[in-house]
């Protein structure tokens, strides 16, 4: 419905019931940073005072059982599986949660390395998320790798199959890249890349934090090899919530990590000499699981399963087409720094103008929050299942205030 | 008070009070594994909500501030700084609070290995607990360093200095040992070993697991390099809690370690090129802080701080020292498997006996819950705070009459 109003939208959504769900969407607050710490939602309130009642106080030491008795211990599995069904298209036992992103990164690069050994180059994007950069120079020193950087081709879009068969061969052992870029939004060719990936025999390690929960993955159908991600924006987790790992299972026979933990071996209890490690993706678990910090993502995946991706998807197609007409209208003066066309853009928008560091500190003292990202960068987070229409329009409007009255 | 009756005890008990501020504290279940997982502050669950509810979700994506503006950003180092002072005798800017024990451990020991160049051993316990040593194999096996074993030279004891010291050398990097040994509950000489290790150039690494919260640990005063704890023992903070690490301030112009991730940059919301470590033991920092599950340590910091870790001590000598006392009276038949002298004591006792592990499996069905461990102890763990003298007389009589009707 191009034109139409955000009004006329919230009314023909038929996601808009869920938004109540989420804790202050009663309120005045205009939220466009969901995709960097989404909304809690209301029952996640109630499920941690009742677990720390009755789970941990409850159950206290046997709320851990045994490998395969359904207890905490099976917890990285069991919700990896899950996440893994509704959220990522991956079929069970090749998904664990637990740990930061950077953690669960740094285990799978080395990971990567130990599945292609002799190999001596690390593809990695100039422009990604710091962690995923750092966390590869780390690892690629200490094996003694090279790091090999791809960047855009054109400027104006993010890294395609073509940019990174131009810097791929026999020597690399595996090819990082977000899924989303986390400033402009770019949803890489999966499919494409992997394939060419796996033309010259390397791995495709993909980070979905900015994908995870807004846009459907398929995992399985696209050939990615591993896979990391994070679970506070769209996954709704919780400040610092536990992060997961994907493993594809053709690779778990000789899959090795170095953070050895306890929870990673194969009989944990027995606590005997020597790393045994567990079968399958169990090996990636290192200590012991974040239990009390996963509830709010069984909450979210409740949402989530019952909405169904596609539709989370095409709300957020919906927003982000609706954000930027707006912002064509009212902010003219800014450039779009995100794919125009919606199959190439994931859940934000970014807008760019030299003044936006000021612009979103001006807006955050009127309860408008997006986000700032350096240089230039507002972005505008739309997390499908908690902003309306009115809140973009409100936002925006904000925006375009703010930057006539800096002059 | 020898050959007091356990209500006499209670009675006298200047700490008892603080008992019913535990969940289920109330209720007939004889919870003598707090040493595993402690119980939840009845605070706790109201505290979890109250996060959820106001914190998470009324600050949102404001609630991170930047580095130094008392946000969450800043929690790993401003709750490391407390744990410091409160429980670890550490003076402030030498802990943080985050990821898993296996996880701290496993940066903690690569860091020593990067203090020590050119060093080619690493000293590791056999009877430590299985991350330990799993976590130190793989760091060697990384590093090209050699495992050297240390145990006892007297079976009934612990690691002492002389053992440490005769298999210390110019080679030595460090020596990783428990403060309080899992199984035993011996406590090796702390100032002793760390003199033992310095003299050769070497450093000390301990496992504060079962020390921290329930045994001074004075990590100043006694000289100790690193060290590494857990979050949900002695310090109840919840099933998988967020564990410490602490790194003498005189190590840290040369600290380094390899989960480079962006919340350990010198100035991470900046996002640049290369990873730059933050000053201090700021880089132990890797991902995002888990924020939500940091939230029960510090009600359980609150209370630690109004008794003072002395009295938290004295109790636990008492405790300790009644277990044994009652235990030599009702079960002769088992033989104790932790230090007599209550100097050399940690805050658990374990008595062995052939049959202990199917004693526990009928404890467990009768509302005892005490610990198994391999291959033949019944662990009482004794969390000052929350577990009574009646508790302790109620749990080994029942392990008296569990083991007489095994025959």
């Amino acid at each position: 419905m191009p034109g139409a109003s955000a009004a006329a939208l919230d009314a023909a959504d038929p996601l808009a019931g869920h938004r109540s769900a989420f804790v202050g969407s009663e309120g005045s607050l205009v939220y466009l940073d969901g995709n960097s710490l989404g909304r809690p939602l209301r029952v996640s309130a109630g499920r941690m005072a009742t677990f720390v009642q009755e789970e941990w106080g409850g159950r206290l030491i046997r709320g851990w059982g045994d490998l395969g008795e359904g207890g905490w211990t099976d917890l990285p599995t069991t919700l990896g599986d899950r996440l893994g069904r509704v959220v990522l298209g991956a079929g069970p036992g090749q998904t664990v949660v637990g740990d930061s992103t950077t953690v669960q990164l740094y285990k799978l690069l080395h990971a990567a390395c130990s599945l292609r050994p002799g190999r001596t180059e690390l593809v990695v994007a100039t422009d990604d998320f710091p962690t995923d950069r750092y966390v590869a120079e780390s690892v690629a020193r200490a094996r003694g790798l090279s790091l090999v950087w791809v960047e855009p081709s054109d400027p104006a879009a993010g890294v395609t199959d073509d940019d990174v068969a131009a810097v791929t061969g026999d020597r690399t052992a595996a090819v990082l890249l977000s899924h989303v870029a986390y400033r402009s939004a770019w949803v890489v060719p999966v499919a494409g890349i992997a394939e060419v990936a796996h033309e010259v025999g390397a791995l495709l390690v993909l980070d979905l934090s900015h994908s995870a929960g807004v846009l459907p993955v398929d995992l399985d159908a696209t050939g990615v090899d591993l896979a990391v991600g994070c679970g506070y924006k769209y996954l709704n987790g919780g400040p610092g919530a536990p992060a997961f790992a994907f493993v594809a299972a053709r690779h778990h026979d000789v899959l090795a990590q170095p953070v050895t933990g306890w929870m990673g071996h194969a009989d944990p209890f027995a606590m005997g000499p020597g790393y045994e490690p567990a079968p399958g993706v169990r090996r990636l678990v290192a200590g012991t699981p974040p239990v009390l910090a996963m509830q709010p993502l069984v909450d979210m995946l409740d949402l989530l399963e019952q909405v169904g991706i596609d539709a989370v998807r095409a709300k957020s197609v919906a927003l982000t087409s609706f954000a930027t007409d707006v912002a064509g209208r009212l902010l003219p003066q800014a450039r779009l720094g995100s794919p125009a066309d919606p199959a190439r853009r994931g859940g934000h928008v970014t807008l760019t103008h030299p003044r936006m560091r000021e612009v979103v500190a001006a807006l955050w003292q009127r309860d408008v929050l997006p986000d700032h990202r350096e240089p230039d960068g507002l972005r505008v987070g739309l997390s499908p299942l908690s902003t309306s229409f009115a809140e973009v329009e409100a936002g925006i409007s904000a925006a375009a205030e703010v930057l006539a009255h800096l002059g």
